[in-house]
């Protein structure tokens, strides 16, 4: 993570980093899976080429395994890593195919409105929201922006001029200020829908308005690709503008590469690595559930072979436990230990491992108790609350038939 | 994953799959968390190069960060996806660094066994493990062995004629039959280890006993990177001989890479592909936690208009609910809901939604109950087991100072 966010060149993820990341997919997994999504991985590279978006991912998934047929529709959601422009990210997002009404778009929305809310950043973004209508109502659009901004070339950045022959609905997302006054008057999208799309539209707002989220118009929103129907969103950090998530519909998307029936389909992610820059600027912490109840530091091959069966057992009863094991000093032991931020030490030397009484340290209160070996394992489990242990037995969770 | 193991040209996860990806990590995380090791992730990408392996992923992590000289040694596991010769699989590995004690090779094939036998594999595998010692008694080994077959050079196949002047040792892992009864006559590795290699493997048996883990000593395992140093070990199929798990010790990675100061270290990894297609194979079933609940079916408007709310009402309460929104046709809608294997399907069409009084069908009993709206929650909170309910509130594993 250090690298996407100083601009270095490698990514890396590290163990507080991964707090956060597990925490976020947590939430969203909850909220997909009380929502009907079902998870899916897609490939990562197609022939040479890693994956820089996700919508493509589903729909050649689908096609590669003849599965097209399955069930319909599929609301799936993925948590993985993407490649955009040669860069690595982690994403969250989701799609769902074959359902073309406005609903869904407004459901994938509260979802991501839900999860920000939920993890206490309600107060740090705006969701904006625009429609794209359909191919022929953008290009009569792009026509009169043509017209619009061709009276008024003198004003025009030379990016923008440039864009003016290509595609000039780019220039209503300049970040140059005066071209944003300018486009303050140009033709709005939403003016050139015609029935269906303005329907689908006004649906669309309907329903967020139903769902209690709040949103705002905004005209200069463009469809990021050509495959793009419909409503467009984006959520972006309320300072700085930054993109924390965005989605669209693009019911033409399955036209364009495989069959002339139409799959309407809607998609959007969220950008994990910014929500979790977003909770550390906000001085939020997760629960560090890696935390060691037990730490053994010890001496010599006979002390190893009674502290080693006793950790096991430790471990069966749900107490995070770590043996010193590597180190030959004792006192380069007791440092790992204090550095681990373990709750119990306890110290077994030859004596201890002879006569099977422990010393038991309590860090953080700083006293020590003498305790049989035998009662090591209860004499913690009471210590530490009950409901801390991390007990979990896998077979809780299978099933034969 | 159809792909994979199909030989398919690309690789996805569908959500069947997923159900035992996700719970295999999980089993894991538990193991891993209860042993001190924490999780990271590393870069998938080196320039244009697509990792390959584990071992020096982590490695890199360090030296790209310059954390080299935080806290040691560092346990480490990771869950993701490598591209071993560009085709893709999802691994999990652990790896510890600083630590050259055989104890901890011992305690990464403990968390391997463990996993395996609580997962109902207990049957499926056995472990092999062997010395490769340090690279000058390989040295002396390889010369042993290629005088031990420059003798019987007309026993060979020609690809291991090959081999006798590259790497000799590689031929002990011929998969030829006749050189495989050859091989039992070949001299061994553990007889070319020097003092400190053989006490290292010694004690590194020694652990496994005391951890109740059973092995047997194979002389044709052969490590697999120069780089590698003392124990190796494998986790295969019993009746096809495929592998599941393997391992080794590298202390001489980093010399060989980046300074002169040996950093002492193991790692392992698990094909989660392979041990989910055994789960499969042996009929084990994971529990459904993407069961549905409650499905909404409805028609017009003004009904959804109705629905809506109680479904965010609903999910908030733990339930899991489906909405039907895309699909037009009320048949499509039963259709959908029945293939969705919900166990409660409500049918709001335009009285319903009028008077509040809901149709509640208990799909497995095959029966009908009248519901009034504002009593619904409760009673399918009343009908499905209360603890399946999957409540969470994020607010639970957040904190600020």
């Amino acid at each position: 993570m250090h690298n996407i966010l100083l601009g270095e060149e490698f990514w890396h993820l590290f163990p507080d980093d991964h707090k956060y990341l597990t925490f976020l997919k947590k939430v969203f997994r909850h909220e997909f899976r009380k929502n009907g999504f079902r998870r899916i991985s897609t490939a990562m590279k197609y022939n040479k080429v890693l994956r820089e978006n996700s919508e493509l991912g589903i729909m050649k998934a689908y096609i590669d395994n003849n599965v097209v047929e399955e069930i319909q529709p599929v609301y799936f959601y993925y948590m993985s890593r993407f490649f955009p422009k040669w860069s690595e990210e982690i994403r969250i997002w989701a799609e769902i195919l074959w359902e073309n009404d406005p609903i869904l778009d407004a459901i994938l929305i509260y979802i991501t409105y839900w999860v920000l809310t939920k993890v206490w950043l309600w107060e740090e973004f705006s969701i904006r929201i625009n429609s794209s209508g359909v191919e022929k109502e953008r290009l009569k659009y792009s026509e009169e922006l043509f017209n619009f901004y061709s009276d008024k070339k003198h004003l025009l950045t030379p990016e923008s001029l440039e864009l003016l022959d290509t595609n000039p609905m780019l220039i209503l997302s300049s970040v140059d200020e005066d071209e944003q006054i300018l486009s303050k008057n140009a033709p709005v999208m939403t003016k050139f829908l015609k029935k269906d799309s303005k329907a689908h539209y006004a649906k669309f707002k309907e329903y967020l308005d139903l769902l209690e989220v709040p949103y705002t118009e905004d005209n200069t929103l463009i469809a990021p690709n050509e495959y793009c129907t419909h409503n467009i969103w984006e959520f972006r950090h309320s300072e700085t503008n930054n993109l924390i998530s965005s989605g669209f519909r693009y019911n033409t998307l399955w036209t364009q590469l495989w069959s002339p029936k139409e799959v309407p389909a809607v998609w959007f992610h969220t950008k994990v690595e910014y929500v979790i820059s977003l909770l550390r600027e906000k001085n939020i912490k997760i629960k560090n559930k890696d935390s060691i109840d037990l730490f053994f530091v010890q001496l010599w091959d006979d002390a190893k072979k009674v502290v080693l069966p006793i950790s096991l057992k430790a471990r069966e009863a749900g107490i995070n436990t770590v043996v010193s094991l590597g180190t030959p000093s004792m006192k380069e032991q007791i440092l790992k230990a204090n550095r681990s931020g373990a709750k119990y030490i306890v110290i077994v030397w030859f004596m201890e491992a002879k006569n099977g009484i422990f010393q038991v340290r309590n860090v953080e209160a700083g006293t020590q108790e003498e305790i049989k070996k035998e009662d090591l394992i209860d004499y913690v489990i009471d210590k530490i609350w009950k409901d801390s242990l991390d007990f979990y037995c896998p077979a809780r969770d299978l099933l034969t038939e």
